[in-house]
């Protein structure tokens, strides 16, 4: 699988009385990325929801911050899906700066599961995503 | 109807570069105070939902802000309300700082709807909410 | 002045158990819309405090909801400059879906006082942008 | 070190679509649990940044996600220290509903830095917060 870029611009609401983006918000923008990675493979999370009563939850975190985003920057959330079997997928994501440099800023590991929208039992992934990734493992 | 007072700390998430708290989180404050007015009058809004389907929506705000509120400020959201018929209620809210001196930083007027959950149909305010302020309008 | 239209996606961040988007989020749609509107101009906020210690604050808002925005709907924020004088600007704007019909979903009234960084006194709207709404008032 | 203990109310600006908290709000409550930690040592953020111009930045954030928490929960964010030296903090804390029952929600392991607020250089950590520590590293 490719990496999938999406683009995020910084605006006030990302933004802390430190001057920098608030630790939490990057957390907003992977889910940008992979909301949008989805989109991108006619998967809308929504019609998710409606069709198929499935949702997918975050299992797990694991973020490192290395460099700080700052008002106005222009950022590339960059996603990878590493693992997808049974219920889970693992994401692995980044945070850079598109200009001047392509500086990493932040570098994430994101489990999710996919279950049930009303039992919350774990679902198996759809094909629809499972073909997408067939390569990965 | 008494002033329904409920306390707020500012912490570095609802704040922005600028070095104020930022102003959609006013509106959070807001919710906040009608939240707890609610609760203090024994509605909880997850109960409301499951056991009336009913919910409430913004239907307008207009607030003015005065002064900013800063990173560990200590706030009270001062409620009141101002107007009840039928399904709306309206609100009046201000937000002080609770020391050293009571600066009123923001003031609103907050409109809201009551709806059925499903149809998004108006209805009429629960009798619960309508007696504790039979005195109001 | 013709109408600055930006592009926004509702997110899962966006939204709320009531199945919408949070009342409070319309107000960052809306100040991504102007500031992206002074970025058009030339104008970015973050040079504008660096070289000219003017930063913009938000002296009042008026905000009526009509129709609740939803996960994965794309909307446009339509910025409007209506009245610019001394060290204030006032900005009419309209949320709309994008697709499939234009619905209006909120529409603003947004009050902006320009300010020293520091002192946090009025000061004049910089020309830039004085010229660009030249015809406006 | 005992664990410092901070009572969080779910608010609908905590929630998304979903029905559920969404998952970056977690380090929001995470956030809040650390700095009134501080605060009950006599140490205040702002007057940190002012007079020593040290501010505190999360490093890195390993967070478990177990159990969901809903609108209108009670929880504790339960916060210890388990490593202190040079310039680096590291927390370990859980999230867990008040009542009816002690159920963990989620876990987390947070590394933080300790910089001067211009440089953003690592400075060691205050005395006051150093000595609360003794025992743990």
């Amino acid at each position: 699988m490719e990496a999938f870029i999406w683009p995020v611009r910084v605006f006030y609401e990302d933004t802390d009385v430190g001057g920098l983006v608030y630790y939490a918000n990057y957390l907003k923008y992977l889910e940008r990325g992979r909301t949008e990675w989805l989109r991108s493979l006619g998967v809308g999370q929504s019609e998710l929801k409606k069709e198929l009563q499935l949702i997918f939850v975050v299992r797990s975190v694991q973020i490192d911050y290395k460099k700080p985003a700052l008002l106005d920057d222009q950022l590339e959330i960059v996603t990878r899906v590493s693992d997808c079997r049974g219920a889970s997928l693992v994401f692995e994501q980044t945070v850079r700066r598109a200009a001047p440099a392509e500086a990493e800023l932040c570098r994430a590991v994101v489990k999710i599961a996919c279950l049930h929208s009303e039992s919350l039992r774990p679902q198996p992934i759809p094909d629809k995503i499972k073909l997408e990734l067939e390569d990965v493992g």
